[in-house]
């Protein structure tokens, strides 16, 4: 079992409750990431709806800061029938909500074999990024030791990041407002759904392209999932397209190893102090 | 007093709970129009946090479709402290939960003014939109009369759609991916941060410019407000980036008539039948 399947794993422990915890390792500044709580969460969905396995949307306002330890996750069903279901869930620490969230669930792999016997045509019109070789990338393996103790989650992965933006050891941000990467799991586990929402928020904020190196607080975060990613590493996008009046939007989209566009997020978040 | 503002109204009936109207005025094709709902929360959220009058983030997952008549609006506050509230809500109408909703509350203001005194940088990393002058654009008013009938909200507003993409008239879609088009009210009534809700929902769904021309039902939707919009005209873009397996997204920014970007969302959406 990877590292990853045995952290995110939870134990129904009653009617729509299950037991998780958090570990030390996914720590990031001031608490524990918040793409591997979404992750955490939507392994209770799965077990909640073992024939919609796939958050195919989930929406979090963060609320505390996730810290190390015991977690429950409770899942309250909204609605399900057809092809989809809906949930409202919550990770809670100590009686205090971590993370709210509105999940929409469903197999994309049912979704995808229903439009493919209808003849559905496909569109895409964005591109994925270009990124230079992984070896002339700057792998987070390399990152400066005081970052890495301020960020245990960085010896989760290995994140490889494009040296046209700003990267771990260059702080001449490029002011693009844009942050690419290669991404894989430390111990060489293949990407799935579940990963993705993990995926999509452990490169730095896109603030720090900006020459913002402080700590950015999400206050939502909303993930599409569109397809399972092919084995091997991901591409990262993050882009921004606003820095306004203390606020940011932060998009990322992640493309699989096969070029497919596999999942979309947008977040707003506040813009750091320094 | 404006219709809109008559429409959105809610009245306090409990300890977070509001009775509003959902109007037939603002059906379109199978249901009450989304965006409004969600403006009509929205409503009730600044019933509940007088002091943060703006929703900054709400996500919503359709579960029922909104028919006219009463409703009832629901709002669970989750923490209240410093300068952002947050929020669940719900409407319901005959005991079915219609949408439920994430909400992240503050004063817009209130963050510029914070940030200005500090000096915090600006930065757009997206275009306005260009559209075709008001008079080269097609006008809602103009729509067929079939349509009409089947969208009593296209009365609520005006809509000149630019005829480069698909419009009212024309089934020749621009396979762009790409709807833009001028918004407001029909009376006259100035848009603000309640009405950007019901912008954001009010083009045709993106599909149509890929000759797609029925109905999109809505899995999720989130919006970010960015900014209290000026008087007069808005500018609204949809785009799709991902059209695939049943599912697309379809994004939307709107601009104020000073040129501000003042509202994004992205819905996650299943593709129409035709």
């Amino acid at each position: 079992v990877s590292e990853f399947d045995d952290q995110v794993r939870v134990t129904a422990t009653g009617e729509g409750t299950f037991a998780a915890e958090l570990p030390a390792g996914w720590v990031v500044g001031g608490g524990v990431n918040g793409g591997f709580q979404l992750s955490v969460v939507a392994s209770a969905l799965r077990e909640t709806f073992p024939t919609k396995p796939h958050a195919l949307t989930m929406s979090a306002v963060y609320q505390t800061a996730g810290t190390p330890g015991p977690a429950t996750v409770t899942v309250d069903v909204a609605r399900e029938g057809g092809s989809t279901a809906t949930a409202s869930a919550s990770l809670v620490q100590d009686g205090q909500t971590r993370i709210s969230v509105l999940a929409t669930c469903a197999s994309l792999d049912a979704f995808a074999e229903k439009y493919a016997a209808r003849g559905g045509p496909s569109y895409r019109f964005t591109d994925e990024p270009e990124l230079a070789p992984l070896e002339e990338c700057l792998s987070s393996l390399d990152a400066p030791a005081e970052l890495k103790s301020f960020i245990p989650m960085l010896d989760r992965f290995e994140l490889r990041l494009d040296p046209r933006h700003v990267t771990w050891q260059s702080e001449t941000p490029s002011m693009g407002g844009e942050i690419v990467g290669w991404f894989r799991f430390a111990d060489g586990r293949d990407p799935d759904p579940l990963a993705l929402l993990t995926a999509c928020d452990v490169l730095p904020p896109v603030t720090f392209d900006l020459g913002m190196f402080g700590w950015a607080p999400t206050l939502e975060l909303s993930v599409h999932l569109r397809g399972v990613p092919a084995p091997g590493w991901l591409k990262i996008r993050h882009r921004t397209r606003l820095v306004e009046g203390g606020l940011f939007d932060e998009e990322c989209e992640i493309w699989d190893s096969t070029g497919a566009l596999v999942a979309q997020s947008r977040q707003l978040a506040l813009v750091p102090r320094s």
